[in-house]
């Protein structure tokens, strides 16, 4: 790590952390929530309205540039924050977790992956040294090392992936050369706590700038999720931050701080959106319900964002009826406004000290969906 | 039309003519082009950024509202405007070109027309008093006179259309009890003179606050457009806005201009936009192709709308391949910008009396698309 990257821990209160990680594209207020550009665009919204959102931090994904639009065509045209004109930090997955979600359409050996495209059936390969070269192409702020996912509860399958997994990062540190990324660690190991406790052993002997907890939200049950979290907070180091890789529901923004996170990731908010559903601190409201057919009300009236100060349920249900795009950009503004308000608060009640007080009266409140 | 309406030709060069129309929800500066927001939503973009265009008037379709989600509702919940959340004047058509659009599941008697639903095969029933009860539950500034349209070409439905039109037009005059609402005379007859001049002197007689030209760009030559808009031009009243249903391309503002009109409306640069053309001052360009693969430039290096100041075609394509709606948006915003710029350029030169040569250059540098 150059010094284009510092991590401060500004307050603490239990295992709750509020934190500042300094990045060449700004400073990232943690704990936070990162939306999803899957395609380099956080979809159904412009940059613009994400900024308005006071949207900090944002993925992109590799695979899925790698194959369209091409991480050359990308570093071609000045990188990925100028393409998709976003000037803040931009975080992209080392690629791994959506090639090993192919299936039957790739094969890992003990150097790489096969794989076939989704989008043509093509045939790439991806191995930890590609993976580094095509994020180093892209140019984001926060890259990841290439790992092997399993599933949570195959041990054998765990416990030769995590082998890779640390080869690989070993690989991945070796390759990198810019010294304004910063590359973080993927701790695997699926349910198993010695798995783990390795991983983190390993990885930290390797003092990557960040960790991020891989293979979980991935089938296991909460109560697994929660144990290996504590387990995994209490072994990393203190220094760094931690990234809970796919996690977005409120519920597990909340319970993930609790336990020492400080950034996560989730097309939770954007794909919800899309499928009419929208967020709130308490609540999910699908707004193509009937019962919202003549409802004057916003989504949320505690809520200030751009949908909520200005449009009704009964509208929003209108534009999901007539398919229009507007249902989609606005219930997309509402989601992303609940989670990125949510850490907003969240960490001044750390700051505070009375997070511990927040998050049972949050819990409490809380109706799953 | 009460005093809320007041319609005053600030500057005429040759027939081409720049004037304020006021309305309730504001000044209309003529000439000027409407966005069409058929179902309360102008497509794939928010109010906020239709505001940062300087729309001024927008269009909604009283068919698709009242199908849905019904008028009665929309009143319910304090009319279109605040509805969809825009501020500023709406004007409604009358339904009349949407249902006759049906074809064959609609039927014409002299009293009004019977059809059915293209969302559930419903049956309704729009008679010119229903037309106006539904555009006073919409509310919209500009309400637009129940009509009958016709082929071009038929001459013998022509003369049975325009008779309906007139009756109609006298019974929508007499239906409508909204002083906030200016209602529209629509002048029918195909391409023939003869019925033209008598729809133009049939309802001159009624004294509407301002006339559509309903039935052009359906399918005539564009020498018989420009014809019949001479000659309407030279028998409607001056001191009346001049409205062109339908038309909107850039060459069709620039000579509709030349021949007297004030106000048009179309789906067209938001159609495009969905289909991936950009529309310029020049051209259309298919941003899709792959011409513009590695392309770094914006869609038009002249233009300083939001997506021309952030974006390269190359980006734009990758969004249109890759299927994000944000490819709409952006095209939406360009070629609205587009055509809404074309307008204050054209009303500036033709207050400074530039526009016969303003004209003139444009035509020569547009290429067809």
């Amino acid at each position: 790590m150059g010094s284009d990257f510092h991590f401060e821990l500004i307050s603490q209160e239990g295992r709750a952390r509020a934190g500042i990680f300094t990045t060449p594209h700004g400073n990232l207020l943690t704990p936070l929530f990162a939306p999803v550009g899957t395609q380099g665009s956080v979809k159904a919204v412009t940059p613009e309205q994400l900024e308005a959102l006071q949207t900090n931090l944002i993925l992109a994904n590799t695979y899925h540039l790698y194959l369209r639009p091409g991480d050359q065509l990308i570093a071609g045209l000045g990188g990925l924050h100028r393409f998709m004109h976003w000037d803040k930090p931009i975080l992209t997955d080392s690629g791994g977790f959506q090639v090993f979600s192919l299936a039957d359409n790739r094969k890992i050996d003990s150097d790489g992956v096969t794989f076939k495209s989704h989008i043509d059936g093509s045939t790439h390969r991806i191995t930890p040294e590609k993976s580094i070269s095509i994020q180093e192409n892209l140019g984001a702020d926060i890259i990841m090392a290439f790992d092997e996912c399993s599933s949570p509860y195959d041990l054998y399958r765990n416990e030769t992936a995590l082998e890779r997994t640390h080869t690989w990062a070993e690989r991945c540190l070796q390759a990198k050369t810019r010294p304004d990324q910063a590359l973080f660690g993927i701790i695997q190991g699926g349910v198993y706590p010695e798995l783990r406790e390795r991983s983190i052993d390993y990885l930290t002997r390797l003092d990557f700038p960040g960790y991020a907890i891989g293979g979980l939200s991935v089938g296991e049950t909460k109560a697994e999720t929660l144990s290996i979290l504590e387990l995994m907070d209490a072994r990393l180091p203190e220094n760094k931050p931690r990234y809970l890789m796919g996690v977005g529901s409120p519920e597990d923004l909340v319970t993930g701080v609790l336990r020492g996170v400080d950034i996560f990731d989730c097309v939770l908010p954007t794909r919800l959106a899309r499928h009419h559903v929208a967020i709130t601190r308490t609540r999910r409201l699908n707004i193509a319900n009937a019962k919202f057919t003549t409802d004057a009300l916003p989504i949320d009236e505690s809520c200030y964002c751009y949908a909520c100060r200005n449009f009704s349920r009964a509208y929003l249900r209108h534009l999901v009826l007539a398919k229009e795009i507007l249902a989609a950009t606005l219930l997309t503004i509402h989601n992303l406004n609940t989670l990125i308000t949510l850490m907003t608060d969240i960490r001044v009640a750390i700051i505070q000290c009375r997070y511990a007080q927040f998050a049972a009266e949050f819990l409490e409140h809380w109706e799953s969906a």
